[in-house]
């Protein structure tokens, strides 16, 4: 282990992952490395688990986004977790949460760090962070993703480091840690490229933080393949046409702009769609780099790749990882609040791709609440993307529970995304561009290219019905039956009403 | 006039406003500067309502913001104007608005540059912009606003300059002129400061573009002067407090943060506050300024302003600019992309106050929307400011029209802010500070500390019944009554249902 720990008098703090949970009293903050099950501390939060089943111990836990399977499930189940931020993506927690008994502060990813620096996230009384390795300095590398660690490294009290060593040592020189200072004594974020590198390799503490050193071998929690079905193949293709379309336009080249996007299988498809189509020279800028984006590498069509995690598929991590040198001046990890910032991705101006739950026909979207009321996972950062890009998309099935549900509502029932946030809304049924739209001509598009032809009829009934009885007006909506697709779901499990 | 034109070749170009007016075509695009009835337009948007009075003529109108009442009303009363973006605040205007007469894109006020130089605006067939004068190189000079003017004009085929000989010539040098490449290769933009200059003090454009110069001597609408009343200064009062108990939490010091508000008496109020306050050497970095900001330059509590326009009473109009040379240190005008730029506002780290039309109780607000349908002004600025600034702050009074409406309502009727955006709201009954909070967290401080008596036995009861009814969700509401507070409103006349 010492080939990993760099800087000597840190070489006996190693401890047992008991023994550094023992540290951990009931009642703390605990900041937390992982960033969509990459990087994700693992034995110390699995050793927490186990007296948590034995004593009363509940911490807030505040995370990059969502950590491993193994281990925010055994959290959650143990009743670990008191209060939760800024993202999840788990069934047990997500259970906790729609039961009052997990607190959820559901937040844009990039607005964590500001709360650190303000004291309204803290005071952290530790962070438990996996690491590659420790450098001369005493600082930390992280592994398969930044998240939020380094701004939790600069704030909290004490550092709990999990040293991986099951990750590969050469992950060194990946990331680019750059932390803006405090409000107000600020410089610009000189970064004006995917690919500029700003920053450090290494995340900077003082070395008389890191209480301790925990020695982990357990991998990564591999991401799940979803294959693309029809209806994500159309919608990708939807999306393929109308970039062709401003490449005619005069408003993109075949170079695109930096990608973003979100997680899933529509994301997927669409990345598929430019290993064959003529889009050249791509950058991705992005929160989470996953399979097809190194298959977009490997073709050569992406020439570089920014986010702040990788989560890959088994296969595809022992490829990657195997060979880490032949991607490694072609990517780069950086901290959320950098990966998200809206400062860059205004400046870089990216397409950024993120997946609806329902859209309305005036174009705000719901990306979390089923129904409105139960959470899903969490907005992440597709509020950071859509509003600050240069073009917001959101696509979706136009219909979920084998038709039961039209994705397309009168009102969506939360609004994550206001009208002014969303320029392109994608189904499997065609696309609709609501830039510089008003309300009426958005719900035109929106309701003739982008429904399911089940409920189309039904929704130009309920808006010819709302421009009678609003006289016109700027929104119209009938406020009484506004909800009422998602209350008849409830009563008769359909939005269907005929 | 000579005095004013520099340029030698474009003092033939000088026209009548008919003249003028009459190049404009059914169906154009047309751009005018002008900004919360600041430095607008005047005399050629008049000869065009003459035109629509006699002729069809119709063309889609892109401001800064709002106009002065004479231009906007005028414009709206003839007919003149098919889409209108930005914002607005017009009682004729919005009453087209609401009958289906006029198209409304109410918008971001910081995302129309982008929305220009992807031709999603435009082609711009014509910019009309005041001028104080036209500069030796053939640049031209804004008078009391930039607003989007300096965008306009580097994509409007052809500009017709308004020299207004009202204004004073020695407003040359108050602005400060900045406009960021297009997207992908853009710099940094360079302020880190309110007060940091980093452009120009004209517009520059290409002479050749500039068709005729009409000369104008009609000067600015005054501004309004709202007194506060009793709530006002309970609201402002409440929040002075609230600053004072971050600067005791060592968030802030006594010379706070930049400050933006928005219009109105609440935040004339605040601004009046801190002339009797212990807050020193302050800065504004704001939208628009009005008396308040001059009084508290005059008594040495603010040190510098930057805004994209003045707006101010006729008195305090003619102290201003009868001693422009007393201010113009301490003051810039910049476009208002740069007024109102995530990168800056997020940079700066503002103090933000705006007015919310109504908020509900997970912290949701409404700034644009009665009831949901009926448009009342537009978003303006506060989205840029809310989602950016170090503390988003909403004010509203808890109730109005006598007491029949609670601002504060189970879930807004229509969503321009998110609950991730707003971390402060405000009324007369106290202050709710939301910041890092879970949405029932955020209930149990709205309501209480916000809502006016007589509707907090109604909100709690459809609190409890909502959690109840979800299992203790995320986010509780009843669908069904959700939005019944409204349409008992527009049935009974109140939205008390006891």
């Amino acid at each position: 282990m010492k080939e990993r720990i760099f800087y000597e008098p840190l070489q006996h703090k190693v401890v047992s992952a008991q023994e550094a949970a023992s540290w951990i009293e009931d009642g703390m903050v605990v900041g937390m490395s992982g960033f969509t099950r990459a990087g994700d501390a693992k034995v110390v939060p699995l050793a927490l688990v186990e007296r948590a089943q034995q004593e009363k111990l509940q911490v807030d836990v505040y995370t990059g986004a969502s950590l491993g399977p193994e281990v925010d499930d055994k959290m959650a189940a143990a009743g670990l977790i008191r209060k939760r931020s800024p993202y999840q993506g788990d069934p047990v927690i997500r259970g906790l949460i729609n039961s009052g008994q997990v607190l959820y502060a559901d937040a844009h990813l990039s607005h964590n760090a500001e709360l650190v620096r303000q004291g309204i996230i803290g005071p952290i009384d530790y962070l438990i962070i996996e690491a590659t390795l420790i450098t001369e300095e005493g600082h930390i590398v992280p592994t398969t993703s930044v998240g939020n660690s380094p701004i939790f490294a600069q704030y909290a009290k004490n550092i709990i480091v999990e040293l991986n060593m099951a990750q590969p040592a050469d992950l060194e020189g990946l990331h680019d840690i750059y932390i803006p200072d405090v409000q107000g004594k600020r410089e610009p974020i000189p970064l004006t490229d995917a690919s500029t590198r700003i920053g450090t390799t290494a995340i900077h503490v003082d070395p008389e933080k890191i209480k301790g050193i925990v020695i982990s071998e357990i991998t990564d929690a591999p991401s799940l393949i979803v294959q693309p079905d029809e209806e994500t193949a159309q919608i990708a293709s939807h999306l393929l046409d109308f970039l062709r379309a401003e490449i005619e336009a005069g408003r993109l080249t075949n170079e695109l702009a930096p990608i973003q996007s979100g997680v899933g299988s529509v994301a997927n498809a669409v990345l598929n769609g430019f290993l064959h189509g003529e889009f050249e020279n791509l950058e991705v800028y992005s929160e989470v780099l996953q399979d097809a984006v190194f298959e977009l590498l490997d073709a050569g069509k992406v020439k570089f790749a920014s986010a702040t995690s990788i989560t890959l598929s088994e296969e595809c991590g022992k490829r990657v990882y195997g060979n880490l040198g032949k991607y490694k001046d072609k990517l780069v990890l950086r901290p959320q609040e950098i990966s998200n910032h809206p400062e860059i991705i205004r400046r870089l101006g990216l397409i950024s791709i993120n997946t609806a739950l329902e859209a309305d026909i005036y174009g705000n979207v719901n990306s979390t609440h089923v129904s409105g009321t139960k959470m899903m996972n969490g907005l992440g950062g597709s509020g950071d993307f859509a509003r600050n890009a240069r073009l917001g998309i959101f696509v979706t099935k136009s219909y979920a529970k084998g038709g039961a549900i039209s994705s397309i509502v009168p009102m969506v029932s939360h609004v994550d995304h206001t009208e002014h946030d969303v320029d392109v809304i994608v189904t499997e049924q065609g696309i609709a561009d609501l830039r510089g739209l008003a309300p009426k001509e958005r719900a035109a598009r929106i309701i003739e290219n982008c429904m399911h032809p089940d409920f189309k009829e039904q929704m130009r009934d309920y808006f010819d019905r709302a421009v009678e009885a609003t006289g016109n007006a700027q929104t119209p909506h009938i406020l009484a039956e506004a909800l009422s697709w998602h209350t008849h779901l409830a009563e008769q499990k359909t939005m269907k009403k005929s």
